[in-house]
């Protein structure tokens, strides 16, 4: 894979006034990491900010001169000429708290005690990480976004803002996500919790001091996630039930509990490979503040009041075989929208690939995006 | 709860002869337990066969003298004047072998070594349960059932009679099954398994030796089950997101990872309750049982030819909501089978519980499945 943008570099700002967090606590002393990609114009109005979802960072384009093969996350979507044009935008990308890819999270030192956080790493927000975005965005002098945008718990990022600082974005570009968490989304997450909190080498948090790693309940937290992520469609389509070693055994069942089956094989690699670079503690983070975001909760549930300040225009996309954020979850959103009057483009993509969609090239959706950066272009 | 047949009790049948299983691995001097309900009549053509999905067993219907509370797990479905009549019928309940409910298990002493099998104890499928209840109904005198009816993985054993012995069973009831897993399933399973098999005391599943229960993988292996047995919009009915005490604390989230939501709480109590009475190593085996059983693979995948030489007549039945085996997979054997010019009779019955529904109360399924055993009844 090759990126048009080509090397980039990631920069540290350092925030010494403590962060109020919704539950109470403060994050004090902590560092936000973040990228940026194209020229901020003179007058500051061309800035996109790209909000990250699980398993991403602020690194959100190009590559790294020292590591040629670590590509950006939506480097298909980022750069020049792409539907998120550089040559055009500012685009900032940030490391939210309590992640594991450089932003201040658990594993760093708690200045309450001079060792790790672990544990004591207070649960944050959506509306915590927009709170620390808007701080960036300050200190970077930029007091209102062309475009603020994410995909799944980064399209609810994207939400957050349109509800919180409405002044400062002119249009919300909101992405295989959804206005909230369903019981059953809530259940696949606690689980994957469970598994973690579980571990013998979670230590209650404090595994940084122990020297170990909670892997195997990372493994199956994250093999837990990614069958959510996939379509049943596309993983029968991708792996059937053909089994792995067919040849080798004559295409016999292997009559164990090894690796029978190809999709056993998938699953098993990608959570290895996860649990050997991602945060236990950030894991349990993140899946709780995609718990919590719930905007409509403090109007009674009504959607439609909560997004009655909202100023931007509205961009939403949904992926048909998406059962993680369906795009029934996106409508709700978008008929909550229409009943406040606002602008909202809405496209529905018939894409098999589940809810990983938002990631993968699709030329209709690129194209839509693509055609709404344009109309976000000529108003600026 | 109460029973209508009223005090069963359990059966125990011992083989001396090894069955041999699809594995080339052989159960050596097994016991089997079973139940039966109602009289076997003088020509013995009115037995009929209920075969046990993954948590359950020989306990079909009544209680236990000595445990009033203990309901067999299909009670409504079976007893004098239900849908299976015990007035009309001999019904007969086996636990599989493999088991952890009586039938020889990886919890029992193997003959080979004087210890627990542990995970020594033989890979079993469909097939070979199937074989094991032939030879069970062979000692009792049933040279052809009535019926052999199951749910869900029960359905796959009823369906695997109707191919492996067509002579031996008239009518075959097939519930809430599939012709095979599904990528997803398989998927689902495997994660269950990894969580057993990474915790540390399962002991490469001679934990009994250890004195100490995988509780915390078969808890998670359970509250993933879970989760794929109930549909999204009855988990959203029952729980929403609602929060577990949420008058204690006026309605705020805890920000911890302890219990939030209502269905946190749920599951985790579902997964405790699990952990405190299932083996570790039956349910590795159940998992692998259901992953394996595919009849049309010997048939170059051809479902039809798989049941070319099926004679019984057939009913199958499925629920709108049950995205486990949902009706269009059902569909695909009422399709097989009409294209064998076979009986068949197909509910697809629009129910909210997802793949529970088969273990439920619901009138129209429970008509249909009466109607069809008040034909049973004619032929006899």
């Amino acid at each position: 894979m090759s990126s048009s943008i080509g090397i980039v570099s990631p920069k540290t700002m350092h925030f010494a006034e403590p962060l109020q967090l919704q539950s109470g606590a403060q994050l004090r002393d902590y560092m936000l990491m973040y990228e940026t990609y194209g020229t901020l114009n003179a007058d500051k109005s061309n800035a996109v900010l790209v909000c990250h979802a699980l398993n991403a960072s602020h690194h959100v384009a190009g590559v790294y001169a020292d590591q040629p093969n670590n590509v950006g996350w939506w480097d298909n979507m980022v750069g020049p000429g792409k539907p998120l044009d550089t040559n055009k935008f500012f685009v900032i990308g940030i490391n939210n708290p309590g992640s594991c890819f450089g932003s201040t999270g658990p594993m760093h030192t708690n200045p309450a005690t001079g060792k790790p956080y672990g544990a004591a790493f207070p649960v944050v927000t959506v509306e915590d990480w927009v709170n620390a975005q808007a701080r960036l965005a300050d200190n970077l002098g930029i007091t209102q976004f062309a475009a603020v945008m994410g995909g799944s718990l980064g399209g609810m990022q994207a939400l957050a803002w349109s509800i919180m600082y409405p002044d400062r974005l002119r249009h919300c570009l909101v992405i295989a996500s959804t206005p909230k968490l369903s019981t059953q989304n809530i259940a696949f997450n606690d689980v994957a919790r469970q598994a973690i909190l579980t571990d013998p080498d979670y230590h209650g948090g404090d595994f940084y001091e122990h020297g170990v790693v909670p892997k195997n309940g990372l493994k199956v937290a994250r093999m837990i996630g990614h069958i959510t992520y996939l379509s049943d469609d596309s993983m029968g389509e991708k792996f059937g039930r053909k089994l792995r070693d067919a040849e080798e055994n004559g295409g016999a069942y292997k009559f164990g509990f090894g690796v029978d089956f190809e999709i056993e094989s998938y699953l098993r690699y990608q959570g290895d490979k996860f649990s050997s670079y991602f945060d236990a503690n950030t894991y349990l983070l993140i899946t709780k503040a995609l718990d919590y975001f719930d905007p409509a909760r403090n109007h009674g549930g009504d959607l439609a009041k909560a997004l009655a300040g909202t100023k931007a225009e509205f961009f939403l996309a949904s992926f048909t075989t998406d059962w993680r954020f369906s795009p029934e979850r996106s409508r709700e959103i978008v008929d909550a929208l229409i009943a406040n009057r606002r602008q909202v483009t809405y496209a529905e993509i018939d894409a098999p690939h589940g809810h990983d969609a938002f990631l993968l090239e699709d030329a209709r959706y690129m194209n839509m995006v693509r055609a709404y950066y344009d109309r976000v272009w000529k108003g600026i």
